[in-house]
């Protein structure tokens, strides 16, 4: 039996990243595909509450690949598929990207695409977000789609843990630079915020984010790292954002 | 010396629960407001990439307590304060809150007041997020402050652990019925999304969230099982979403 295999990202229908990723999932199963209508990159797990949502269908990767254009956020675009498009089938796997630049670190938490592969994960269905270390609308996505068609088939055929999800980020390099697949906790960093100050034309000031990543330390183990030693990272994520080691550090709250 | 207290929320400036946040910190240190200039409920961990961002001075909570409307997300909030209006003092604590409605569960991935909170973690800044069970304008916080009194006063002088924020709930309950605080782990749960399905006056199909949440299994060490039992919940929480003991399970990823 055929599997069931959404595709999704944050870049849009129409970005470069997400085309590759149908062209690799589809040899797995049927694809459908439901994905924002415009850029939504650091929507993180937005959701809308205050709009109606529309859908449009938009066959654009082949007569027999439903795609759609959502209206929303990536959160959004998982939550119609699951609940309006495919009510009446199983998700068997959710793919989102391959995103546009680099999604390792803490800029999980900040990303669409990853928030996407969370929320599918939220919803019981195995999950992977690829990224691709190259933010240009012509990255080469050759090496990317190699590695992502290694994982998607070892995930499926191990199978994946409910409610875990991975974060798989792909440096850029040529394939054969690739020195292969680690698996990585999340490098602890932040971003060194920096806003751009100005004046409008009504003399108003404004800010516009910017900013440099920072790590806080060099740790091999970490996805950061990983990706500047030439492999591709695979961080096991999840949902549950318990601090588990600090449940009895802190029963001292109990006793005020 | 005077502690700096960042007060925040999604519900927007002129909300009833920030100035219940408000009344309370301020009997700990010099508090600074940054929060939305309209409600952001629903905005994840979303951040402005593609807009300028404005701040508006209101001192509605005194003239002894700087206050800012801000443009943004939650987390533009937190990011402004640290980086621009905040950018030469330290930030000793960041409460983000009182939030009208529940953010226990699944629901700290999607709300704004946590994910402010979050950010704040990541900048190292110990935080904590407080939600009252009760979305009403009309809601009583005098049970919910307090709890939040007592909560950062323990914060305060035990000291939070850097990276970690603390996620409370408080029950819709008179403070006398509140049978103390429990600290708990993240309920497994979701929203079994259910979404109103219309036509617009252009008969186009229409789709809008709705839902109900959904507990995965009772469980008396969760928070919403906490709260049902009349306890304030209080969930360690982190930004580091890596899910520690699969990493060895996923090294077959390693082999391909």
């Amino acid at each position: 039996m055929s599997l069931n295999i959404l595709v999704t990202n944050d870049d849009g229908l129409s970005a470069p990243g997400i085309r590759a990723l149908v062209e690799v999932a589809q040899e797995f199963g049927q694809v459908y595909v439901v994905a924002p209508d415009s850029p939504q990159s650091g929507q993180g797990h937005a959701i809308t509450l205050e709009h109606p949502l529309r859908l449009k269908e938009q066959r654009i990767f082949g007569p027999n690949i439903p795609a759609y254009a959502c209206s929303g956020t990536p959160v959004d675009c998982v939550k119609l598929a699951k609940h309006v498009l495919l009510k009446n089938e199983d998700i068997d796997l959710c793919v989102s990207g391959i995103n546009h630049g680099s999604n390792a670190s803490i800029n999980i938490i900040y990303s669409g695409t990853m928030s996407a592969a969370m929320e599918a994960s939220v919803e019981g269905i195995p999950s992977i977000g690829f990224s691709l270390l190259d933010y240009s609308i012509e990255a080469d996505f050759s090496a990317a789609k190699i590695y992502a068609r290694k994982i998607i088939k070892q995930v499926l055929e191990q199978g994946l843990k409910e409610t875990l999800l991975l974060n798989v980020n792909i440096p850029k390099l040529p394939a054969d630079a690739i020195k292969g697949i680690k698996v990585c906790h999340q490098a602890e960093g932040h971003w060194a915020e920096d806003f751009l100050e100005n004046t409008d034309p009504m003399g108003r000031t404004y800010y516009w984010l910017t900013g440099k990543f920072t790590l806080a330390k060099e740790d091999e183990n970490a996805d950061v790292c990983a990706l500047e030693n030439g492999y591709v990272s695979v961080v096991p994520s999840m949902h549950d954002l318990t601090a588990y080691p600090a449940l009895n550090h802190l029963k001292f709250l109990e006793e005020v």
